[in-house]
């Protein structure tokens, strides 16, 4: 397993490919390096003694101890655990831990790479098993680009005016194929190893160039990041971790580039895009009931501690409040135990999450955390919106008087005060806050995805029956 | 275990104090006959392919066979059993199915009277283990008489006006002793054969006289059973499941009861009367993990049936709808899976769920069951309120017109439209509907109940410490 | 004006053709009485000091003094008087005042017959002055039948297998029509004079023959009246006015009636089939802005007092969730003192209420009602679910330990106590409670008919253009 | 009335002290001017033909046109135009309009400066006519600074360890007062002619050195503005209106600041402290209720633009999500609608808008922006937080392909996707966005505060004698 150092200095070695503000940017850019904070928390998780047993498991491929983040699920325990972890790591992070995708991805291709093989007698699952193995021995950190541009939404991938909206193979050689296309909202693009690329729904028989999975160096030939970093607003003396975290997105755009068949995973099986993409947003979701109650974590204790500075934390409405936050957390939390327990084996011994309880933890942990935004916000108070900048808090002609008039709770120093209150400025009030909002209603699937998923994946039928057995309907 | 014949014969059999209308009635009176259908299905479960597996379990007392309602919960999978079993039950007979008090009850004993044995040296586990065998050899069927009458809501039992509106032992005698009060919502007691007594909140020493928890059967002198029946209208002719369903409540009135040493679980020791109050309500929230996804199984059945029939099941607002009932249904089941994984054992063996996720659980029930009852409305439209009665679909002058007129779906016959609309309107429009949505949202404790049952047992300081890392808080 | 004395008279009067439970009753059956009694309100309110100023009003077509429930709106004072006068009277009958049918359709009846006329040279808004002279000067009361069967609601009236799930013109006669079909959901019509029949929805060419309105005595020839009679728990000696109201409901079936000329409004023009039906639903929706925050009242009330009984009146969530229900209420009724501002008047004279903001209030209103009762099961608690039947009040063996257990507050008698909670209990816990709901979601059309309403009637344009503006972007 | 120019450079000659990050900017500062710019639109509207309507009123004092930022409400009407002008004024800078702050202070000061002299027979009502003579025939933009930054919540002023925690008289010479503290949250402050000063809550006879409201000039010696302003992202190349707003809020310092006589509305009258801070929350809640649809109607409207573009908008799920914007937006409206028409006259004629309607609007509003915020990204999609920053649509290693891969909606051009995106994506995910959300929450007064107005101002009495009415309890 690597150490963040050497994760670091291999990023600064790749070939400068990302995109920033209209110039190529080196990965190791100042504003790419909170994302790169981030995912460091990962590796130096398994050298902590409260996170290496979550950190740390044996590959069932070699049976070397890997991190978890480069693991096949191999029962309902192994779920429960990156659920756990993923909650941990979030907390660390005061935000998401951006490493899932790779490992949701793996596990996604583990099991449909093995599905195509039994029908279409194809080597898939071989080449999966080889590549498997490469990045589990270089502990790397994947990005999976999934999201399509898209173009027209009410057409297919064949229909649309300019076939390349969706990602497709536009050569087939004897040593590989060539893709163009573009993929959205890539979190960890710009400073992760690989770039695996699944499809983004299902197809039918005229899309079967659209029907393509691989992954890639995020840095080979013809790709191009163009990113959007975001982070707290920087801090010149008032350090704290929370100003260390940030993430960047790419645009990714594939410009005619060459992926040799030992990556190929998924090319032409049309039938299996579905497939495949249900399965990455099922992993993906399920990773979501162990982030969001992390998040939830770190607004409800901003929540908790900013009441307790305001001496608020007394009164009902108060409490009230935060025991809905509470609520939420472990609500979807519950999703995900009940999905973990409640697992399946699929053909190739991976274990996939039950669909039903994924989703419904999705769309809960979705559709309310706007509202938790709207909690914190409303117990922090007006100053988190209207806090002078730090600057005036070291001028002289200013600091006495701010420190004089922002106490509140006469026990907290004004310095505690004052970090207290800047820390829920920057969730609530920055352009990272409006980011988090975005990808917590609509990363890993919007809302209306899981309700499509939901009512898809359930047994109304069998409901249906109740009440009509109740009725005294027969047949 | 016994038959459900046995098990109202022996109802028959008992002293009749049981009181509606202004007068006395014997148990197997028309109206509570509706209650008595209910809990003759867990008695024929034991024989139905489907259920015996769930219904049927190994007594680790005696090793002989028990129905599950008699079960103390050795494990995890017998709390994931419990809660399977009871929301099947509830979709074979539409609603609660009642007979959960019994094994809730018994279980938090076995937990406290050991505890307080522990303490105090007593041996009041000893007699509870005796009991126990008896209640299982016998297949019995229990009430849990919990809540007080409580009087002035801001005073404790010392300090009311009146000492007897919360029971208390007025008198101790070397046989026995003396009780008298007053239990309110004692579902099940007329047709219960024991009624087990446990206090309804936490205690100061003054209030010792009123810590009290013993079992005595319901036809016991001095206990008088005041009743209110509900049922969903009665039919003449047209017969279904659903129209054999209802429930009978008591306020059960202790009016100078005597009740022997060997039936007296708890006597004084007031420092344990809330931690039997709050074990019986996890026990009892985590049932409600398991009846009211049963529940919502009805109603989202109903919804979805009612839909088709309307002909509007492929509309984006029906699955909508749809999707969100399903989402409170398994979310709540989720919880109770989850506090069924995450439970602990007591010094007694016994396992107790979680209480965080089962609070969590009960109150996500509790807050959205008046909206699926709306939903339902919703999807069925106007014709619940206002179909036309029974009868005039059988007089010779209407029936005809009525027949015409309900014609929705060409494919389904008339008989069935009004099947399906008579169905929800019995679950929506009748004193039942009321009773049920009044139960959904108290039984068990009040959401307020269940929200300061949260904030108490959730761990805020850890978040708040979070919280604090995150901003550079130290200390 | 009449008297609600004459009123009833009348009624006995009539030929009975009213049905219920299988056999033709009496106009003043004893289920139907309750009914009657909350229109015998409003004829008694013209008498009363602090009602007759807003129940009385001079006819604008004969000078005379009438009953506000016979006048066509003129201004916007009349608009807010209705909607002020409906308030106030529901909070006296505890429910739907439901005589505002009449007047609701008299409203777009005059201003649809008058622009018919316009386009067409036809004569139906003389025949609909002579027909309200005759309804104001008889002081009549007229229940509106306007949702037809609709049989399978994907197809239009044409297309269904039976022609007569839409009512129809079979006939055209010298003298007049002859129309067969059923209406359903007619609240107050086995105790109108008058049935005024309006179309249901938007009409094409190829349904012309459904494009019809008229009005007749509800004792018709062929008019069978099939009802549902809903009231609280009837009483036997604990009487209160709460006791004393009801509704009934018709299924209305037009078996071949005939209807002269003279009282047919409108034959065949189904271009006005649309508007005539809209129209209806805009006054009557605007009635909800009044009743809903009548009905509101009586909840809010009954939870406040009953909070005050429970001695729970301060704490800060019983504080909050009044507010809520106020909240509720008053926007409600803003959304009507909105419309009736922001009015427009007809050709025909007639002011029609701004129907965006009728609309938004009768979503609120329809969108928050479950809630309302949520809230009152809430802060009433369980009892008024499990509350003993009055029989057993009075009955020697119980009444002492009955009156001794309810006592909450020492301050309020035994009876008190005992008089609000089986109030509330019949609010909540009765099929009286069930239909309220039902009713206050579904009448005056279902909340997705007033979501359709609002995104028709809104200029989304504007606000896109508002958008396009900021963004610079250009045409 | 003056121009926009005169206005600004009014303020260029103002004294600086304004403090920005760590040092003292002058008022025309290039991060203040979005904020100028708001405040500009309202000087320009006097000259717009669809503006000057409700821009220029005549003023009851001096019988001029004036501004109706300067204006004393003197009927419904007034009350009207105030909040349709704030609406649309709000729509042209897509955001607040911060000018209502100096008009909603001087109404509440014409109220109680006549009240205080009816009471005491002192000559505030005097004294303020002259200021606000000087007011209008100046055009001045006045910023209301109320808020105290109050210390420990749970202590009144003159309770708290540090007495300047709330501002008060330090001093009293014989031609004014020496005033210390610190007011909060002051928008529209740094770029304001004057400041306006009132308490922030009811006071005790100890707090008389706290009753204090008196009106001074933004530079005057002593005043320290230490400021946060708050923009969309700065823009190189894509020039758009919604580009050019923004907003500085100040955190106002009174460090031993002189106030002349005539320039003093309130000293020491302790008893008029609540009635002059809930005054003018009542106001600036009313102007909450022209604003927030104001708001509403950009949200709604970029979210139809975005729902257009992306090719869902006649989808059932996305029309409905719009018409609950439209719902929440018009509510809000009428609300404030239902307000004016129902106002009353204080005994300085002055209009005061109905407090139980101003605060159930308000407090609608302030409960549903961040679902509102919510909505628009939902429909928006994850674009709105991964666009790549505007430089790299002008690289042309990448604009080509930028423009290639944002294609939608054939039939609009890419610059006209990307504007729509970065307008949405500059509302939603910068630190603008979130101050809005804050400012959307608090503003006015947060939803607690209006809760506890409506609560306080209603007559609960009356709904509870209903309900004793209904259910036959006298006295």
């Amino acid at each position: 397993m690597r150490t963040a150092q050497q994760y670091v200095d291999k990023l600064k070695s790749m070939r400068p490919n990302v995109y920033r503000d209209g110039k190529i940017v080196p990965r190791d850019d100042s504003q790419i390096m909170p994302g790169i904070n981030v995912i460091s928390t990962t590796f130096n998780a398994i050298q902590q003694a409260d996170l290496k047993d979550l950190a740390v498991v044996t590959s069932h491929l070699t049976g070397e101890p890997i991190n978890r983040f480069a693991h096949i699920h191999q029962n309902k325990d192994d779920l429960l655990a990156k659920q756990e972890m993923t909650r941990v790591l979030c907390q660390k992070v005061g935000g998401c831990i951006q490493r899932c995708m790779g490992v949701d991805a793996l596990n996604a291709l583990s099991v449909v790479t093995k599905e195509i093989d039994e029908k279409h007698g194809t080597e898939y699952y071989e080449r999966f098993l080889a590549y498997l193995e490469y990045y589990q021995q270089n502990d790397l950190v994947g990005n999976c680009a999934q999201t399509d541009v898209k173009g027209d939404r009410s057409k297919r991938p064949h229909q649309q005016q300019d076939p390349d909206l969706y990602l497709r193979v536009v050569e087939k050689r004897k040593d590989g194929i060539v893709v163009r296309g573009a993929k959205a909202h890539n979190t960890v693009a710009p400073y992760a190893d690989e770039i695996l690329v699944v499809p983004t729904r299902a197809l039918a028989p005229e899309d079967a160039d659209w029907a393509v999975a691989f992954a890639i160096p995020a840095d080979t030939e013809g790709v191009k990041l163009l990113i959007r970093s975001t982070a707290v607003r920087p801090r010149v003396r008032l350090q704290a971790p929370v100003a260390e975290i940030g993430m960047s997105d790419s645009l990714t755009i594939f410009d005619n580039v060459f992926v040799p068949w030992e990556r190929v995973f998924m090319c032409g099986e049309w039938e299996y895009g579905g497939r495949l993409a249900a399965l990455f947003a099922t992993y993906h979701r399920h990773s979501y009931t162990g982030c969001k109650p992390g998040i939830a974590d770190v607004i409800m204790g901003a929540a908790a501690l900013v009441a307790e500075y305001n001496g608020i934390s007394k009164a009902q409405h108060v409490r009230d409040k935060i025991a809905d936050l509470i609520a939420v957390a472990e609500l979807v939390y519950s999703g995900g135990i009940a999905a973990s327990v409640k697992c399946h084996q699929a053909s190739s011994g991976t274990c996939i999450p039950n669909t039903v309880y994924t989703n419904v933890a999705r769309y809960h942990a979705g559709t309310h955390l706007y509202h938790e935004y709207e909690t914190l916000a409303d117990l922090a108070g007006g100053l988190i919106a209207t806090l002078p900048p730090e600057a005036d808090w070291y001028n002289p002609e200013t600091q006495e008087l701010l420190e004089k008039y922002i106490m509140r709770n006469p026990n907290i120093s004004a310095e505690n005060q004052h970090r207290c209150f800047r820390m829920i400025s920057d969730l609530l009030c920055s352009s990272w806050g409006g980011v988090q909002q975005v990808a917590g209603l609509h990363g890993g699937g919007s809302p209306i995805m899981e309700k499509i998923a939901i009512t898809q994946q359930y047994d109304l039928d069998l409901k249906k029956d109740i009440a009509k057995y109740l009725a005294g309907i027969k047949a």
